[in-house]
This record gives structure tokens, sequence and C-alpha cells, in this order.
């Protein structure tokens, strides 16, 4: 069973344990045959499976209900907190979603910027300024004392820093980190649980729930 | 007397009182023909006037002498702390910097990407995530509820957060804070001090001990 998560930058492949991502800008639901569940947030390729009547590339958008007053809130992040009752859910690939679940019900959330969205940003306004990180993982309370440190931590540490004030605001919530940035961060809550294929689970809970289809 | 304090995105002047922002694209220093006490992290910009031998421009940096281990710290940084004992000093603009003065010593800083950098960021990769302020300021306690307040508050928090932290580890530091969106800051701390033209106050501190200008 092949499970596919399309993002703004890279769309995200998930077949049999085996998991690669492919830049947006290189790829072509067209050039696949085989059946394959998905959902996405771009709406360019959204629209081109809808209009190219792509039949083997089936939308689980449809199956996932989430109580929340976000009416706008992405289908990857409604499937990252599908099924959860108490908890934080920090999502950070791209950009970086941070979403609250409290007793079954979503109840607000933020998107940040992410790492490569930052970094693109340097190399475009001030190249001068490199955004790279430190092999050196750096302690928090040290503080940074050249420019790269300053700016990787600049970055690194204010996301920490929000998600802190969150969980001290909601210390009932378990903090749940998925995306690839979300290892780096979850170093620095040893109470998180990092999920690395959060959202692939819950896309294999929803086929369970609504396909017959061996999982 | 004319200041200018140049920056990667905009040149930034006061002359008696009144003060202009001039964008770097469109600034050329061959054009001004009065006295001008300036400062630049743009290293383009002071290239030109140096090897365009721009007598008129007179260069304030080796005036500034700070005590840091921060071998980088751009002049305005310093410019930012200087004669300060013990501070936290917020240089909110195209980059939010922050400093931190122990004793009169800079002990470290960070350098975070600024709104327009943030903003231009969505633009270019995502632009169907719109980047604006609302109307209506939102309570921090308040978690946003739709994509436009969860992107603004999600950058303007985490900045507000990571000022907090290190608020809360150097308890007997002042708070100062300047820069195109120093004031919107300053209002999430009422014990801090915004000071508007910080860097053009200092500059004219250090014109009154090296020159013998009437301020």
């Amino acid at each position: 069973m092949v499970l596919c998560d399309i993002g703004n930058t890279s769309a995200h492949f998930l077949d049999n344990g085996r998991s690669w991502k492919i830049s947006t800008s290189e790829f072509n639901p067209e050039n696949y045959k085989e059946k394959i569940y998905f959902i996405s947030v771009n709406r360019k390729i959204s629209e081109q499976i809808q209009e190219s009547k792509l039949k083997n590339w089936i939308d689980l958008s449809q199956f996932v209900k989430i109580e929340s007053e976000y009416k706008t809130l992405g289908i990857d992040r409604k499937v990252a907190i599908l099924n959860l009752e108490n908890a934080i859910v920090i999502d950070a690939g791209s950009a970086v979603t941070i979403d609250i679940v409290k007793k079954s019900r979503h109840i607000g959330g933020y998107i940040l910027a992410g790492r490569l969205a930052i970094q693109k940003s340097y190399e475009i306004q001030t190249p001068h300024l490199k955004f790279r990180q430190n092999d050196k993982r750096l302690d928090l309370n040290e503080l940074p004392n050249n420019t790269e440190n300053a700016i990787f931590y600049g970055y690194l540490h204010q996301i920490i820093s929000l998600i802190k004030e969150i969980k001290s605001n909601f210390k009932d919530l378990n903090l749940i980190i998925t995306g690839g940035d979300g290892k780096l961060i979850s170093e620095y809550f040893p109470e998180s649980e990092f999920r690395e294929f959060l959202i692939f689970d819950n896309l294999r809970e929803i086929i369970k729930d609504n396909f017959r289809e061996k999982n």
C-alpha cells in the first residue's frame, strides 16, 4: 500500500516501510500507475489529480473529521491530530505547525516559518548572513557568540520558547512531535514523544476504518 | 547634522528631528553633497563610499568600542548597546536582533528573521498563505483560530516567548526595544523602554565625544 502526503515543497511517500521525498517542482502525479492513498495541501497538485481524473490517486481528506473553530485548518494538520484527546502536536517541516487539542477538540494553533523557508529568506535578502546548523549542539542556556550560532539558534530557540510557553499554559497535554526537524526539536523536550511517521500512521488508520485493505 | 544608519534593506536618515527611510535598492550615496555621519552593515554601500572617496560621508564605526567575544557583531548592534551596563536590547527591523549586556560586557545575542523577511518568504514559497497583521490585537493567551492569525501570531509570539525566556534568565537586566516593529513588541512588555531613535541618539553621543559639532 502506497501512501503520499503532498505538501507545498515536497511530496512524501511511504511504501512498505520505505519512505522518500520528491520536490513538488519535480513531482508529477501522472507518472504513477499504482494505487496511492494521499492527502494534499498543495492546491496545484490537487487540481491536477482531479482535472486529469487520475483514478489511482485516492484522496483520504473526505474521511477526516475534526472538531475545530479553525475553518481553514490544513488537511495535514487535521490528520496529525486525528483521534488525539489531549495533545500539543508539532509538525516541523517546511512550515512548523503547532496544534492544540483539548478534550478531543482542536482549540487553536500556530504556523511558523520552517528552517528551509528561513534559510532561503537569508539567501535572498542577506546573502552574507549564512544560515547553517553548527555541528556542536548548543545548550540553550548558552548565549550565541558568533553570527552563525546567533542565526541558527535564533531560529531554533524561538520555536522552543514558544512551545515551552504553550506547554506551561496546558500542562496536562502530551507533546507529540513529527516532521523533518522534529527529532532536533524533540531533543529539547525529554517528555515529548517523537513520531517520525505520525501522518502515515494516521493515514493507515483512516484506510483501516474505511477501506478493505491489508495494512 | 545629518545621521544615517545603513542596513541591508534600507538606509535610515535623521536630520533635525525628521527621519525617513530609503530602500537600499534605490539609495545612492553619491547623490548627497552635505556632511553625513553614518554607520553601515551593508558591505556594498560601504565599499561604494570608500571606493568613490565620498569625503562627506563620515563613518562613525571606528569610534565604537564594545567588549564582547562576538567578533562579527554588526556595527548597528554595537551602537545600540553603547554605554549600557545591564540590558537586553531588541532591534526589531528587517532582522530582529537581541543582545544581552551584563556589567558593561556584551555576553551574546540572537538574530531572528524579521517581519518583512518572513512575509517575503511566504509570498515566494506558499503564496496562498497570506502573512498580514490582523487589525484586532490578539491577546497572546488566546490561541489563533484562523490561518491569518496562526501565521501572524506564530511569527510574533515566538519572538515574544524567546524574549520572555531570556528576561527570566536575566531578571536584573532592563529591556530596551527599538526598530520599526519595536513599538508592537514593546506593548507585550510593560516594563520595557521603547526607544524609537536609540541608534541615532547613540550616534549623536559618539559625535559629541569625538567631533566639534553642535548637536
